[in-house]
């Protein structure tokens, strides 16, 4: 049930807090979803909220804490003991809990580890936290339903609904040999249309996907949607089914991966939000102001060596700023269109050919562009030589801007570094210096000074 | 299973289809998944991908379709008859079928479905067509189990094993009254669990989450995100079940939003892939920087109000890309951050006090920024005057390209307008012409020329 955050709900239920109407409270969230549980809580004090927090049952509130901002969860964690962070733990499915514990201080899993009831659970996590957290490993739940090849329908069917009570949702029945090793996949309906006698051996179907534990977390992302999975099974490297990643996992991968590149897109170098502290939303943006900075100060000096044309040349000054925005814009436009192709696994044939078809359309850009440029320039300044060199060198920019923007991306993804930092301030700094260059260096040489 | 598309198996694909060894590229694709037989036709001419397609039976071909480039699929209908796609339509899920129809023009549309054998199926079609393409609606799909509130579980399951052979993947069976409204759902799992006698109106879950015909694409993914579900019920008007809309297709309205914004916050004004025509690319770049162009223009005639100030003062014109510059980087990372809030509908509280906490960030960024250039502008001009000026231009110039990023994208959104389009070239071009107004503007109240 869905609940609507008014300021009477919100006024009501601080002063339950404040008068310790545990009743009151408990009747407010009964039936809520978790997920707007999380949300009205946000909304309160920290105080409020652990309050709140620590009054809901632990299936409730593992869940809440799942949904919750990051920093709030941390904070709240931190007041929790070992031991109610472990009754937490032990409500959550593997993926979730070991999420949880991998964010606790190091001596804190160890206490929380310990604490927890369910041996075997505890287990599975402990192997989960091996796992790097972008990778298939670190997305993957240990829950899933798996029968034998060698039983039949019967036995798998009475198996299964011990194994179901387990797995929140059933995707897909996984078949495995006598060693683990992942056979193939029966599906709920197979089997409800399947005699009971029948072998599994001989129902299931022996052409399932699957990824490797250590693949890219974006990869397994890339194959799902490409796919159209809801479940995908994750073996180790002797083809044993060790986990299974479901499709709400990667939702979020997918959205936190195009989160991050829109915000480095915009030269925001950690993941912030807009309700984040003015500390941590500086710490994410001053780096690439700084570069900004450096640019801007780089690019003043090129023009220092150009002092000379000032005296008799004062509108080539005029236009620094439109050929600086003009090399910014059509750099993180090539760098924007690669970045993304690379993100979605459609960029290719080779880098050559890539230059070669952004050259052809920063030249047809750049031509129409420099010939508007070149009529206002004569129109307005009446001196056809400076409208030349004003509107030659724009052309020239457009085209080294759009190499720049579609070179810096290929290459930095050849040497494995993640391309999405290209498009944006760096792209656009480094655009600029290039860009007054090459305005003045075309300049002199046409008017020359 | 996957294939790998190297250059011999194009090779050979080539040379099958000019000898039309007919069995032979039968054989390569012999179960190949759709997705993958896809990628291996946009490798290929367009000729070449047409006899494959026409080659491969009907129920291959529809799904080969849904997984290829626009464009190409744009071409290969042109190149079927009606009847040639009513066979692949045949064959398609209704809200694939939908989306096929949707794309052929106004008299084709007529044709293909009068050419529909299953009639059901063309009702069902025609009934998705009416829905806009960015709504639940037109995301739905009209396969779905539904069984009704009076059966018992055995009447259930006998109906659901006919109903399940036309749905792909059953993710819960919804469950309504004699009027077809929805009234909850039943999860297989607990369809497994059940007696079979007991009543369907005893055992259902009535607690269901639900959307509106007419509720926007976004929401809908909000909300499934939101609540981690894997498909949603799709009611109308009066509550009676429509349709139901699945995780895969939400995972792409996230994608495709994401895309968007990104390319948007680039400057890129419609939807483009790396591989489109130079003419496509042109044309989806051409306007934000035609825009770029007329910033650069003003700010030219901006510079030129205060050309009297060249001749002592050479050295403010310098630093105009640097201003210039970080106007621009500033106002984009504000406005990000607020779009990108807005997308995922956590911006909360007045429009007042977000500009508050943005002018305080921005204050602190400005400020430190502002100290380092007024160093670097005394030691390397040794003009305290220039330096102060300079700077404060600086600290006065980020502080109000904070205010535009944050206001412009909460104004678009207040407006209903997406407020994406003002990340971006939007954005710098006119920080770019407000920054080097307010520099200009400060440095002669301060060094008087």
């Amino acid at each position: 049930m869905a609940i609507e955050i008014t300021r009477e709900l919100l006024k009501g239920l601080q002063s339950c807090v404040a008068n310790q109407k545990d009743k009151e409270i408990l009747e407010t969230f009964e039936s809520v979803h978790h997920a707007d549980i999380a949300e009205v809580l946000e909304e309160l004090t920290f105080e409020e909220a652990l309050y709140i927090i620590r009054l809901l049952d632990s299936e409730t509130t593992s869940e809440v804490l799942m949904d919750i901002d990051e920093d709030t969860r941390e904070r709240v964690l931190g007041e929790l003991s070992a031991k109610e962070i472990a009754e937490e733990i032990d409500e959550l499915d593997t993926d979730d809990a070991a999420d949880v514990i991998a964010e606790l201080p190091e001596e804190r899993k160890q206490e929380v580890i310990q604490e927890i009831e369910d041996k075997e659970h505890a287990k599975e996590i402990v192997e989960l936290l091996r796992y790097d957290e972008h990778s298939a490993g670190g997305l993957m739940a240990k829950e899933l339903v798996k029968v034998n090849e060698n039983w039949n329908v019967m036995s798998c069917v009475k198996e299964m609904r011990q194994q179901a009570e387990e797995v929140t949702r059933v995707h897909s029945i996984y078949v495995v040999d006598n060693d683990g090793k992942l056979k193939g996949r029966l599906s709920l309906k197979d089997l409800l249309m399947a005699s009971t006698r029948s072998k599994i051996a001989d129902v299931y179907i022996p052409n399932v996907d699957y990824v490797y534990v250590h693949d890219a977390a974006d990869e397994v992302a890339n194959i799902m949607r490409k796919y159209d999975l809801e479940a995908i099974p994750v073996v180790d490297e002797l083809g044993v089914l060790v986990g299974r990643i479901t499709i709400d996992d990667i939702v979020d991968v997918i959205k936190e991966e195009a989160d991050k590149d829109y915000q480095l897109a915009a030269g925001i170098t950690q993941d912030v939000e807009a309700d984040d502290s003015i500390l941590q939303l500086t710490r994410a943006r001053l780096p690439w102001l700084f570069l900004g900075l450096i640019g801007g100060i780089s690019a003043a000096s090129i023009m220092g060596f150009f002092d000379e044309a000032l005296s008799k040349n004062a509108i080539l000054f005029m236009f620094t700023p439109l050929i600086a925005a003009m090399a910014g814009n059509v750099g993180v436009q090539s760098s924007a269109i690669i970045v993304q192709g690379l993100a979605n696994d459609d960029v290719k044939g080779s880098v050559g050919k890539r230059l070669l078809k952004e050259m052809s359309l920063a030249a047809v850009n750049g031509a129409i562009l420099a010939i508007l440029l070149f009529f206002f320039v004569l129109v307005s300044e009446s001196d056809i030589n400076m409208a030349i060199a004003i509107s030659v060198s724009l052309f020239a920019v457009i085209v080294v801007a759009g190499l720049i923007g579609t070179f810096i991306p290929l290459f930095l993804h050849k040497r494995g570094i993640d391309p999405a930092i290209a498009t944006g301030p760096f792209i656009t700094t480094s655009n600029d210096i290039f860009g007054i260059l090459i305005y003045f260096s075309i300049a002199k040489l046409i008017i020359g000074f």
